[in-house]
C-alpha cells in the first residue's frame, strides 16, 4: 500500500493564460507552505516552456506549420475568453501588475527558486513538433504518463487544468 | 503528517453553464452523501457568484470596461459550446426543466441549504475588478490560493473544474 | 473512515481530441500500472461514446436539433484549438500517427482489453438527448454524480479533465 505524502502535482495541459496563472499561484501557494510540487506540462500547456524569442525551425513542412500556428512562449499567453485580439489580455495583465499578481516569467522564476519541478511530457512533445532545443532552461525532466501517474497517486493534492 | 478527511472541495474557474452544472452536481451529491463541501470561485467561476441585475459601476475606464464585457450573474452563464447567441443555450435550459434538472439559481439556494460553504478568490477579485459588493450575499468568505491549498490537502476529493 | 484504495477516477467532461487523448493515456497508464480504473462520460465526453455512424433520429424537434448540432463518434471529436475547419485536427492525427500514439479508437479497444470500466452520466445523457441506444457497446453502467464521488473519494487519483 502506498502512503499518500504531502506533496502536489499539477498537469498544466492548458496554455490559456488565466489557467496558467492559476496553476502558478496554486503550484507558489503550495511550494510555500513546505510541500514539494512537480509541474507536468503537455499539449498547449507546453507553450509556457517555449523559447520566448525567435521561430522554431523543424524539418517538413507540418512541423513548421504546426509551430508557426502555435508558436507559444510565456508573452504569447492568451485569456481563455475576451482575449478580443490582444486588448483583454492585455488589460487583465495590466490589472495583474496593479494589483501586484505576478506575471508568468516571474511565477517561473520564483516556482524555480522554490525547487517546484518542471516536467515536460514526452508523447506530446512527439505530436506537436517541439524538440526539447525549444523549450527554457529550467525543465528538470522528460516523461510519460506513467511518471506522472505515479507521482500523482502519492500526493495529496493532485490537479489537472 | 496531515490526515484525509471525507470532505470535497472544488475549485470553480470556468464560467460556463455545462461546467458549472457539473460543479453543482458533484458539490450536491457530496453532500447529499454527508461529505463537508466547500467551493472556491475563482477567474470566471466568480460570475456565478456576481449579482444577477444592475451593472456594475467602479471607478476608472478599465474597470468599468471589464465588468461590461465580463457581466457575470448566473442568468449571462453560456454554454462552453453551441450557445450560438443564446439558443444552445436556451435549449439546454430547456432539456434541464424537462429532465428536472436544477437551474443554477436553484442549485445555489440547495447549496446553501445544505451547508455547502462559498469562497471567492481576493487575488481574482482584484485582477477582474469586482468588489464584495457585487455578489450574492451567501459567500461564506474572501481567501487566496493558500487557504484553498490547505483544504485541498485535507480532502478526499479535490477537484479543479 | 474510509480508506482510500490504489485506484483512478477520472470525469471525461470533454469531447475535445486533445483532452480525451490526455484522459486515455493517464486511464491506460494506470491500468498498465495495475490500478483498477472508471472514467465517467459527461456533458460533451459522452461524444467519446456515441456512436460513430448515422444519425441519432430522436422524437421532437428539439431533441433532434441537439442531436444534430452535437452529432459526437470518435471520428468527429475537434481538437479545442487551431481545429481550422479540420485541418488542424487532421495534421495532429497525422502525427499521432507517425509518432505511434493510439488514435481514440484504439485507445477505447485497448482500454476495454486492460479491464477499464466506462460510465455514462444519466442527467446529462437526459438533458443532451442522447438515449443508450445511441453509445458504443463496453459501456459498463449508467449512473449519476452520488455513484462518482462515492468512487472518487475511494480513490488514490481523481481527476475532472
Amino acid at each position: 500500500m502506498i502512503e499518500q505524502q504531502d506533496k502536489a502535482t499539477i498537469v498544466v495541459f492548458s496554455g490559456d493564460l488565466d489557467k496558467v496563472i492559476a496553476c502558478f499561484n496554486i503550484a507558489l501557494a503550495a511550494a510555500a507552505m513546505g510541500m514539494p510540487v512537480k509541474m507536468y506540462f503537455t499539449f498547449w500547456g507546453l507553450n509556457v516552456l517555449k523559447k520566448d524569442r525567435g521561430r522554431i525551425k523543424s524539418k517538413g513542412l507540418m512541423r513548421n506549420m504546426l509551430n508557426m500556428l502555435n508558436r507559444g512562449g510565456v508573452s504569447r499567453l492568451h485569456l481563455s475568453k475576451f482575449h478580443m485580439a490582444g486588448m483583454g489580455t492585455w488589460m487583465m495583465k495590466k490589472m495583474m501588475k496593479e494589483k501586484n499578481v505576478l506575471g508568468i516569467p516571474e511565477a517561473i522564476k520564483l516556482a524555480k527558486e522554490m525547487g517546484v519541478e518542471f516536467y515536460a511530457c514526452t508523447t506530446t512533445l512527439g505530436i506537436m513538433a517541439i524538440s526539447k532545443e525549444d523549450l527554457i532552461p529550467g525543465v528538470d525532466g522528460y516523461v510519460g504518463a506513467a511518471t506522472f501517474v505515479q507521482e500523482a497517486r502519492e500526493s495529496k493534492l493532485a490537479l489537472f487544468i
